[in-house]
C-alpha cells in the first residue's frame, strides 16, 4: 500500500470517527431526555416545582451547551462548504451552545435560591464555571483574531494552536464538569441500584464518549 | 520576526507548559497527602480501619496511576536522551503506574468487602474501570507494536497516530475518573463548607491542569 492509498484509509477511518461523535451525542442527549422526563420532575424553567426548574440545568448544559460546542467544533470538517461558510457556521454554533449555557447556568441559580442551597461550593461547579467563563473568552478572542482579523496574517497562524488546543482543552473540562455533575446527582439522590442509575451512568458514558470521538476526529486530522 | 524565530519562541512556549505539568501533578499530589494524611484516616493497605485501606486507593490512582503515566506520556520530551532510550522510560514508567493501578484498584474492592458495599454500580466506577482496562491494551499494543517490531515499519508509522490520541484520551478518561471519584466522596462526607471541601476541591482542580498541561503540550508538539 502506497502513502496516498494508506492517507484514503486512515481520512475513510477519520470520517467514521466524526459519525461516531454525532451518534454519541444525539444518544446521550436521548438518554438524558428519558432521565429527566420519566424518571425525574421533567423540564420547566418558570414552575413553581424547584425541581422541574433544576432539571433545565443539565438539559441545556449538555445538549445546548456541550452537544453544540462540540458540533461547532466539527463544523470544519462536516459543513461542506468554503472555508469562510465553515468559519461562520463554527463561529455561530459556538455562540448559540454558549447562549444556552447562559440560560443552563440561571436555571440552577434560580433552583438554589428557591431551595436556600448555597452557590458554588462543589467541584462540579468550580469546573462547570471555570469552564464556562475560558469558553466565552475562547469565543470573544476568536472572534476579534479570526472574524474580523485586524492583525497580520502571521499573529493569527501563531494564535491558531492555541486557539484549536485551546478549544479541545475546554470540551474535556466540560465533559469533566457534567461528568461530576451527573455523580453529585447520584450521590444525592442515594441511587446504588436499579434502572435509574444504570440510565444515568449510560448517559454518563455517552457524553464521555461523545467528547472522546470529537476530539479524536480533530486530533487524528492533524496526522493526515 | 521570521518563520524559524516564531518556532523557537513556540517551542519555549510549549517546554514552559511542560514545566506547569510538572508542577501541578506533584501539587495535586502533595495536597491529596494533606487531605488523607490530616484530614481523613491515614494510608494503610493492611489496616483494621477500613477507611485507611480505602485511602490507598485514592492515592495509588491519583500519584501512581494518573502522574505517574501523565509523565510517561511527556518522557519523549522531557528525558535527555536518544530516542529509544525515551521510548524505553516512557513504556517503563506507564508499566509502573498499571502495577500501582491494579494494587490502588485491589485497596477500593478490599474496602468494599470489608463494609459489604457492592462494587462497580457508580459511574465514577463504570468509567475508572473502563480506563484501566483500555489502558492495559494501550501498554500491551504499544509494547508489542513499538518495543519489539515484528511488523513494518509503514505498520507502525499507521499505528503511531492512534497510538498518541488513544493515549490521550485514556489521560482525560483517567483525569474525569479522579474528579467524579472526588466529587462521590466529597458527597457521600456531606461536605457542603469548610477547609477540608476547599482542600479537595483545589485537589481536583490541581488534578485537571494537570491533565490539560499535559495534553496541551504534546498536543502543541504537533504544530511546531
Amino acid at each position: 500500500m502506497d502513502t496516498t492509498d494508506s492517507r484514503v484509509l486512515f481520512r475513510r477511518r477519520a470520517s467514521r470517527i466524526t459519525v461516531a461523535a454525532h451518534s454519541f451525542g444525539i444518544f446521550a442527549a436521548i438518554l438524558l431526555l428519558v432521565w429527566l422526563l420519566h424518571y425525574r420532575e421533567g423540564i420547566d424553567l418558570d414552575s413553581k416545582n424547584a425541581y422541574r426548574i433544576f432539571n433545565v440545568h443539565p438539559f441545556l448544559m449538555l445538549v445546548g451547551f456541550i452537544f453544540l460546542s462540540g458540533e461547532g467544533m466539527m463544523a470544519f470538517k462536516t459543513v461542506p462548504a468554503d472555508r469562510v461558510v465553515r468559519k461562520f457556521v463554527h463561529m455561530f454554533i459556538n455562540l448559540i451552545s454558549l447562549c444556552l449555557g447562559i440560560v443552563g447556568l440561571h436555571a440552577v441559580f434560580k433552583f438554589h435560591d428557591k431551595q436556600n442551597i448555597a452557590d458554588m461550593y462543589s467541584l462540579h461547579s468550580w469546573i462547570g464555571m471555570g469552564t464556562f467563563c475560558l469558553f466565552i473568552l475562547q469565543w470573544l478572542f476568536g472572534f476579534v483574531l479570526f472574524m474580523f482579523p485586524k492583525g497580520s496574517a502571521s499573529t493569527r497562524a501563531s494564535a491558531l494552536p492555541w486557539h484549536v488546543c485551546g478549544g479541545r482543552a475546554l470540551l474535556y473540562m466540560a465533559i469533566c464538569a457534567a461528568e461530576t455533575g451527573l455523580m453529585e446527582k447520584v450521590t444525592f439522590l442515594g441511587l446504588n441500584h436499579g434502572r435509574e442509575l444504570l440510565l444515568i451512568n449510560f448517559t454518563g458514558l455517552a457524553v464521555l464518549l461523545f467528547g472522546l470521538s470529537v476530539d479524536l476526529s480533530i486530533a487524528l486530522a492533524r496526522f493526515t
